[in-house]
C-alpha cells in the first residue's frame, strides 16, 4: 500500500502518521520528491483501511498494490488446478461440457435429456431443482424431487451431475449431488459460501450480474479459506446497458481469469445471452478464448419447458454444436 | 402482453398461436394493420414465457403491459403505507432517521453512539453485527455478541434497533430485533426473502448493486407474497464505471418508487458514497427529493473503526446535518 | 405502437385520445380488455412522441413496435450486403484483416509494418494520424502528415489503407483515403455522420463506448440515410464496471447485429482489451462468433510506441495470429 | 506514479528499468521491501504509457498517483471560479438559472416562454437550434433561423442565451450567442473542444453518458488549455442499466467536482430523467446538494412540442419550483 501525501504536508503531520502505520506493525519507505512524498507500508496491510487513510487531511490518495486474494492467485501456484468431479477433470488441457435443462421437471424429461446430451459427448449433466426467479409467482422448481430426479438420470446415464443450491439449509439434501452450483445471485452470499467451503466437494460458481474480476475471485477464495479447493468458476454474462440481449457476456474475461488465478473458468452461454440462436456462436467463441468447458441448456421441447425455454438448445442443435467446439478448442487451445 | 407478428406471416400460423394462447387460458384481441399484425392477450399472463415467444419464426417481438408486482403496486394501493417500527412510523408524512455505526464493537462504542445521535434526534439506532465483506480475511462482526450489545444500547436509550441478518439460518438470533435489515447483497437471496416473508417483523431491504427498480420491488413483493407488508425500500447507491466514489447514489429512484408503489423508501447516503463528506449533501438532496427517511454511519471515532470508519460522521457532524435535513424536508415535502 | 390505458380510464377521455392520434393522420385499433384498454397504432408513428404520450394521466405505457432503422434493416434487406473497399471485400464469405499501428509516425515504421502485415496476410493497412486523446496534453497524430505516409505505404505494398476522421473540417484531407473511420467518440457526432453520408466512400463505424445495437444503428443509418451505404460496422468494446481491462468486449454483439442488419461487422480486439495477451485470444474468439473481419494493433516496437504500445502485436505475434484465425472462421462460419 | 515489480525480478531487469525510466528525464526512489519493490518516479510522467508499463514481464502493476488534469484542478486553484456570462454570475455564491424550450420552434414560442421564465426568475434563456437526435428521421432544429429567434427573446427581455452548437464548422452562426453549450453526445469531440477554447466566450460543457469524472475534466482541461477558461460543467446524467428513467442523474458528482476542481457545476434535471415530474424533486436535490445552478426545460405548450414535450415543465410549475429551489438553496449552501 502506498500513500501520496498532499503537496505542503508538514513533517510533523507526515512523521505522526508515520509513527501511526509503524504502530501497526508495518515498515514504512518513505520517498521525497520535489513536488510528491509517497510513504510505501511493507508487511501485512490487510489491517489498514484504505478509504480511511484517503480522508485524512494530509493525504492525497492510496495505491493498493498487491492482490487480496491469495488462495486463487496464480502468482503463489503457477501451475493450473486440476478438478475432479466424480471422474470429470476441468483444468489443464481438459475441457468437458456440461448440459441439461434449466429446470428438472419430470422423470421422462430429465432421463431422455441426459441420454440426448451424453450421446452428443457431454460429460455432466446439468438440471435445476431449486430455482432463483426474480418473481414470487413464478416457478420456483421441484425442489428435493428434482434431486431425486436427476439422480435416476445419473443411475441411467453415468453422467455426474450439477445442480443449484439457495441456501445453507438446504445443503443437507445435495449430500450425494457430484458438484453444487452457487448461482449469480448468490456470488456474495457469504453464509453460504462459507459452508460450501466446509465441504469435501466441487462447487461451480457463477460469477455475479455486476461482480469485478477481484470480487468474483474473493468469492472463490472464501470458499478456499474454507478448506474445500474445489473451485471452478463459470462466466455467464454482466449487466450493463445493453438493450437486445439479457446480459453482456464478457469473453476476454476468461483469458484475464488465466492470468489471474489457477482455478478453471468454463462459460455458460444460454443464460448469458437468453436466446438460443446466440448459444452456438457464443459457445464457438468461448472455445476459442481458452475456457476451460461450457455449460449449455438444452431442453427436448423447449415450447414447453417450464422456464428459460427461450434459451434452451434442441438436442439435435446441441449435437452439431458440441462437434464444432472441439474442433475449435483444439486450433485454439492455449499454448 | 401483445405479440407483434412478422410481415407476412402466413394466417394458418397466426391461427395456430391463437390457439395455442387461448389453449393457455387467455383471451387473444388480434389487430390486422396494413404491414402489421397485433396480437393482444388478456388473462393472466404469468405463465406466458415471454423470451420463447419472441424465438418463434413468426413472432417479432412481444411486449409486456402489466406490471408483475402486485401487492407492492400503488395501482391497487394508492394511499402511503405506515410502517410502525416499535412506535417509530416510516411512510407518509413522517422522516425518521437511523443512526449508528457500521459495525457493533465495545459495549462502551455502541452506547455512547446512541445517544449521542439519541440527542441529535435520530429514531432508531444501527449497527452491524452480521458483516457481509468482500474479503475473507476481514473482520466479520461479533455477531451474537453485537445483536447483544444492540440490546443494551436499545435499553439505554429505548431507540428501537435495526441491524443486517446473512443467512435463514441466523434468523432465530434476531427475534427480538425490531427491525430486520436485507443487505444489498441479499438482495435476490430469495430462501431469505421467503423466510422473512413469514415473519410479523418490520423489514429493512436494501436495494441490489445492480438491481432495476422492478427488481428491487419484486423482491418487496417476495416478502409481501409471505403475508408480511412491513417492508420499508431502501436506495443505497447502483454500480456504474463511476471513478471516484465507491457507488452512483440514485437519487431520481426515490420520486419514481413512489409513483410505482405504496411502500415506504429511505436513502443510505454513507455506503451509496463512501466518502464522509459526500454524506451531507446526499442526505440534503435525499430530504429535497421527497425521500421518507435516511439510515446515516455515525461513529465516535472513525480513525479506529473496524470497517467503514472512511464513511462515517462524527457524532458533532451529524448533530449539525440533522437539523438542516429537517429544514429542507419541510420545504420539499411531497405536495 | 401501442397505447396502454389505466384502468378505469373514462370513456369520454379515451375517444379524446383517439381523435387526437387519427389526427395525426394514424389508424387506431382498440382492443378492449376486461382489466385494460389497448389502441393500436397503424401508420408512421414516427411523428408521435412516445414519451409525451406516457406522461398523460390516462396513459399507464406506450409500447414501440417497430424498429427505428430502415435501410439498414434486415427486415427489407435479407441478403448480406458486400461492401467493397478498392478491391477487398467486406460482408457475405469474406473475411479480410485490416492491421497496423495505433499512431503512424515515421515513413519507415509505417512502410516496415505494412509490409509485414501484408506478408502474414492482411489486406488493409490501418494508421492513426489524427489521434483521439483524453488529455490535450498527449500526443495527437502527425496529422496530414501522417495520411502522406499512409499514402507512402499503400504504394509500396499496395494495401487500401483506413484512418480516422475526427471532423467535418478535416475530411477534405481524406479524399483518397481508402476508407474513412469514424471513432467510438464521434458515433454520434451528427455532423460528421451527415458529411461523410454524402461521400461515395466507405465509412468504418465504431460502436460508441456506452451505445446500445439501436443507436449504434441508427448512427449507420444517418449516414445510409444521406446516400452513402457503404457502412461496415466494427465493435471495439463497450464501458462498464470491469475493473481489470479497459473495455468490455460485447461479442454477442456480433451475432445479434447479424439477425438485425445486412451491414458487415467486424472487430477491434486491441481496443477492446488494451492489453496485447488478450489479443489473441478475443481475435479468434470474433472469429468463431461470425465476425466478417478484424481489425488488428500491430507495432514493430511496441516498447517506444507514441500510443497505445501497450495493446499491439508484434509482427511476429499478428503473423502467427492470423493462421489460426483463418482456420477457426472456416470452422465457425455462419451456415 | 509508481512500479511494483514482481516478487523475484532479477536485479539486473530492475536496473535496466531504472536506467529506462531515468532515460525518460524522471527520477528514480527505489523502495525494496521483503516482499516487493516499488519504484517511484518523480518528475513529469506525462510521457510514459503506464499500460504498456503494466505489460513488461517484470512489472506487477504500475500506479498513478497524479490528476492528469492541471489547469481545472483546485488543487492549484483552491478559490470557486466565478464565471461571468454578459453579466450573469456562476460559481461562488451565485445560483442563476436557465430555462427555456428543448427547442425553438417559432418566434411567438420563444418570446412567450422568455418571458414566463423571467418573471419566474430565470436569469438565463435556453433554446435548441442545432438538435442532436438519434434518429435522422425525426426534428433537427431550425438551425440559424433558431438562433435568430433566440435573438429576438433576448432583445426583447435582456436574458442571455446558451444554444447548443453540434460541430466546428457551424461556429461562425455563434458569434454573438451569449454562452455556448456543448453536448452530451460531443463531450469528447476533441476539435470542437479545441475551437471553443480558441475563443473568449464561456462555454457550457455537459457531461457524456458514459463519461468519468476524470474524463469530463480532462475534456473542461481541453478547452482551458486553448486559453478559454470560461468553462461551466453541467451534470445530466449517466447511462446505467436503469429500467424506468432515461438516464441516472449522478448527483454525488457535484460535492465530488468541488473537490477536484474550482470550475462551477450546474445540473440538467430534464434531460437526466426525461419525465416532467421527476424534475421538480431533482431541482431541488441539486439545489441541496450545492450545485451551482439549473437549466431546465421549460414548454408553454408540452403536448405539441416538437422534442422532448415529457420532460417540459409548463410555465406555471417553473414558477412553482423556482421559489422552493432558492429556499433550499439557501439552507443547504457549502460552508
Amino acid at each position: 500500500m502506498i500513500v501520496v501525501l498532499k503537496p505542503g504536508t508538514p513533517e510533523q503531520k507526515r512523521d505522526q502518521l508515520v509513527s501511526w502505520i509503524e504502530g501497526q506493525g508495518l515498515e514504512v519507505h518513505m520517498s521525497v520528491g520535489k513536488t510528491q512524498t509517497l510513504l510505501g507500508m511493507v508487511g501485512d496491510t490487510s489491517c489498514i483501511d484504505k478509504d480511511l487513510l484517503e480522508c485524512l487531511d494530509i493525504v492525497d490518495t492510496v495505491k493498493v498494490v498487491t492482490d487480496p486474494f491469495k488462495l486463487g492467485n496464480r502468482k503463489f501456484h503457477p501451475a493450473d488446478s486440476i478438478i475432479d468431479v466424480s471422474g470429470v477433470k476441468f483444468g489443464g488441457d481438459n475441457f468437458p461440457v456440461i448440459a441439461g435443462p434449466c429446470s428438472v421437471e419430470s422423470e421422462e424429461q430429465i432421463v431422455a435429456i441426459a441420454k440426448a446430451v451424453k450421446a452428443s459427448g457431454a460429460r455432466m449433466l446439468r438440471g435445476g431443482a431449486f430455482k432463483p426467479r426474480t418473481s414470487p409467482y413464478d416457478f420456483q422448481g421441484l425442489k428435493a424431487d428434482g434431486l431425486e430426479l436427476l439422480r435416476i438420470a445419473r443411475k441411467e446415464t453415468g453422467l455426474p451431475i450439477v445442480s443449484e443450491v439457495m441456501g445453507v439449509e438446504d445443503l443437507p439434501l445435495f449430500e450425494d449431488i457430484d458438484m453444487i452450483q452457487i448461482g449469480a445471485r448468490n456470488m456474495q452470499n457469504f453464509n453460504l459460501l462459507k459452508a460450501v467451503g466446509r465441504l469435501n466437494k466441487p462447487v461451480l460458481l457463477k460469477r455475479g450480474l455486476a461482480s469485478t474480476l477481484k470480487e468474483f475471485l474473493m468469492s472463490a477464495e472464501y470458499i478456499m479459506a474454507g478448506g474445500n479447493t474445489n473451485v471452478i468458476l463459470c462466466e455467464r454474462g454482466i449487466r450493463t446497458f445493453g438493450d437486445y440481449m439479457r446480459n453482456t457476456l464478457d469473453l476476454a474475461a476468461i483469458p484475464m481469469l488465466h492470468k489471474l488465478t489457477h482455478l478453471p473458468v468454463i462459460v455458460d452461454p444460454s443464460h448469458a445471452t437468453g436466446i438460443a440462436e446466440l448459444v452456438r456462436p457464443m459457445a464457438l467463441a468461448s472455445a476459442a478464448c481458452s475456457a476451460d468447458g461450457l455449460i449449455i441448456e438444452v431442453h427436448n421441447d423447449p415450447m414447453h419447458a417450464k422456464c428459460d425455454g427461450a434459451q434452451s438448445l434442441t438436442p439435435e442443435a446441441f449435437d452439431d454444436l458440441i462437434k464444432d467446439v472441439m474442433t475449435i478448442r483444439s486450433v485454439a487451445v492455449r499454448k
